[in-house]
């Protein structure tokens, strides 16, 4: 990445980044020491010193000289990756600077507030408590976006999602979510008919946790995982965390159930391959780092998804479960796969399996961006998202907030647009697994084979070492030929389930 | 902790002192992480990051706002706490500010240089290659002495061992240990005379590492470390680290061997519960912390010495050893305490018992004091280190370097003035003990029934309560009701020894 001496004011720019990227590297670690290692009593110290780090960071992305230098360096001469670079600086830059603190600092209470509550309330199927919260935080996430869109240019819910998806517009979303309503629900029927015949056996616990441990380590091998550059840990909620150069994965056992476990940390470890995978050459600055969250889950659901539930790698995993847990019926191959990709509408979006979940995310997309653009209110959530189940899933959550518009915390704090992205990363994997077959047409005799080096090339090539250099719909025409097209994950369910 | 209104500069002192205990805070995690969690993929990335964290540190340690502040605070109408910790924030100012960036960046330089080179010199025994860098790092570290004498007031050796023991001065090692050169000698030739006679039974291993943490974690809680604010994990070079509110120890585990882990163990806890007992209202400023090296290598050996290597204690852990590793000869307390309290001159400091401990400590105190003060030259140190220990100890290091004036990591890097800092701690244990007696004189019998609670409390009431609240001298009169006396210190060994 070149910092030409004709380039000062992008010089400056790098070298603040450089500092910035440190900071967020001990932010990384010591927020993953919170979660997988600190005792309790540590939380007030360590709460206090974060705070402090992250007042630290704001103070550096604000820093005054940044807008006159970003103005400067765009007349500097610079090589397309340093262009690259300055463009994902100038997001990040915005992204700091576009709001006042007194509205971030409103959002971040009032967020916190109504999130707090909000786990009480859950429980409690209290929506009307909810409401009282939840109309301020929803109140002060227009503000958000209206200024986000008077800064970029792009309409409310479109500068929110750009936030995450960068590029991908609403307009999008409505084309390619409006495909899968078209044909998701009638296939949902269809692939519970078909599964309605299937004898499907349940594993047997115990299964020990340095067993789970073993075979998870086993599996994330098996998968290119660097343990030279990586850890697996334990969280309550298991994430992927830490930095490129050191990523830190975590899962949780249950001695009853390995599944959830080996299937979580799959799914974790493509996100950790994407991240160890990222170009070193470019580490240190916004251009090196992951595209975006769509991206990202689709680099997790590539192995979680389209590798692990695949009747190919059950094959490859069976003789695992042998090796760690003991023989037994229920870990024949045929089997595995049938467990793994069981079909059953549920109220829970986390619980969801592969078909039903854009259902999930659909109506949440719906809803927020109507919220957003202030087509409807908050009091109208409960029942749209009745009559969107209905329509979806054939479930009614009528007066069930609990289990219907109460269960994730993304809306408590006013994380808007970010629902799109689990969808969009089902979605690109599918795309990329169907690029992968036009490129190596005996892809899936290899998978079973054991041979993951065609995904991992491809990966490589089209997903990890491009990092930052384009926007997100740019990297998926380069690296799948085509604008992302619903049709590849219509017919990967199709394949998979009818 | 008063910061009225009435004491501006004094509050803007504490602000200050507060951000840089969570940037500590930060350091002390992310340290701790690498040496305990790290994979090695992940050090380039963590180095620049802690060398960001520490120049942070440095510019805020450095602020040039802060002498001002500290004038003009002196000034301000303070309740004793406050000005206790105006005296350690001066302290620590003068510690940051006192030297020329430039000096400490080249002794930085030239110590990591001579570091370096040395482990290889160390193994090849190769004095001559090493007197090259380390005439440079003695000649800055000599500039360094001379600067912080001009600031203090102190002569220059003095200057040294006031940062490790504030307020302890050369004259006063010299009285102690002159005493102790008068009988130690006699002693250790004593105590072997008398042990020759004595059967010992070795342990038999193998000891699984699982055992031998379980074990750990178990002697931890009898000598009361509080886990739900702190853990035991593993590291090459064991070490307490971590935050007082969240204490982080390490051991390493061997599985021939379990008494090195089990003790080094115990002594870290002793540092630790010094830290986790540290007065909370005070935790965030100067005065809330550990007051000195010596102090804390006190409660380390209090634990270590005093304690653990006692007969009572024995026959506390020998049940706990039958538990953890089943039954064995070797395991009779009668039997553990003859192993824990063999006596044989040695050359190597780190492996020395309690007896000829400090022996390894006065022949090094006095070549740096001489070195330091230019009465000699680097040159000299061998001659001088094999006439002391034939003097001491009846060894010949007579062209032995490597087992000689080259164990030390200490003098490579320019830490000079550190090494009294070992024995004062283990003659405070010794004094701490000797007022714990008086006061509970049926203490040994308490603490064969496993009752530590006086120790605890008389700990916590006389060290860990105190903090920073007065230098090392007025700490140990307050606390014992003597300045430093090595008559308890040689009443101890007289008593185990002979």
């Amino acid at each position: 990445m070149s910092s030409p001496a004709s380039a000062p004011n992008y010089g400056e720019l790098t070298r603040i980044y450089t500092r910035l990227y440190r900071y967020n590297h001990l932010s990384a670690i010591v927020g993953w020491d919170r979660n997988a290692m600190m005792p309790p009593g540590g939380s007030a110290a360590r709460a206090a010193a974060e705070a402090e780090l992250n007042a630290l960071i704001h103070r550096t992305r604000t820093d005054p000289r940044l807008a006159g230098w970003l103005r400067t360096a765009e007349q500097e001469n610079l090589d397309d990756i340093a262009r690259a670079n300055l463009r994902e600086i100038r997001r990040d830059w915005r992204d700091a600077n576009a709001l006042p603190e007194a509205l971030v600092e409103a959002k971040t209470l009032a967020g916190a507030k109504c999130e707090h509550a909000w786990r009480g309330q859950r429980q409690a199927n209290d929506w009307k408590g909810f409401l009282e919260n939840f109309r301020e935080v929803l109140r002060l996430s227009r503000e958000e976006a209206k200024l986000l869109a008077d800064d970029t240019g792009l309409a409310p819910y479109d500068a929110l999602m750009d936030r995450f998806e960068p590029g991908v517009r609403a307009a999008d979303i409505d084309r390619i979510f409006g495909d899968v309503k078209t044909w998701l629900p009638d296939l949902i029927v269809k692939a519970q008919e078909k599964q309605r015949k299937e004898q499907v056996i349940a594993p047997k616990g115990p299964f020990p946790v340095a067993a789970q441990r073993a075979l998870n380590i086993e599996v994330m091998t098996l998968l290119g995982f660097d343990f030279t550059a990586g850890r697996l840990d334990e969280s309550t909620h298991p994430f992927s965390g830490g930095v490129p150069e050191d990523v830190r994965l975590t899962t949780r056992y249950n001695e009853g159930d390995f599944t959830r476990s080996l299937l979580g940390t799959i799914h974790e470890t493509g996100h950790a391959r994407y991240e160890q995978n990222l170009p070193r050459a470019w580490l240190g600055q916004p251009v090196g780092m992951a595209r975006s969250y769509g991206v990202h889950e689709s680099q997790s659901l590539s192995y979680e998804m389209q590798l692990a539930r695949s009747r190919q790698f059950c094959g490859l995993i069976a003789p695992l479960l042998c090796k760690h847990f003991g023989e037994q019926p229920a870990f024949e191959p045929d089997n595995l796969y049938r467990l793994w990709t069981r079909v059953k509408p549920g109220y829970i979006r986390v619980d969801a399996d592969e078909v039903t979940y854009p259902a999930h995310v659909i109506l949440r997309y719906e809803i927020e961006r109507a919220l957003i653009e202030g087509a409807i209110e908050a009091d109208d959530i409960p029942a749209l998202w009745n009559e969107n189940m209905q329509a979806l899933l054939g479930l009614s959550t009528r007066d069930n907030y609990k289990d219907g518009c109460l269960q994730d915390v993304h809306w408590t704090e006013g994380a808007f647009g970010y629902f799109p992205s689990y969808t969009l990363g089902a979605m690109y994997a599918a795309q990329w697994f169907a690029a992968m077959r036009r490129r190596t047409p005996d892809l899936d005799a290899r998978i079973a084979k054991g041979d993951l080096k065609p995904v991992f090339d491809w990966q490589s090539k089209h997903i990890w070492s491009q990092a930052c250099l384009w926007d997100t719909p740019a990297l998926v025409q380069r690296a799948s030929g085509e604008a992302l097209n619903p049709k590849h994950f219509q017919a990967h369910l199709q394949a998979r389930y009818l």
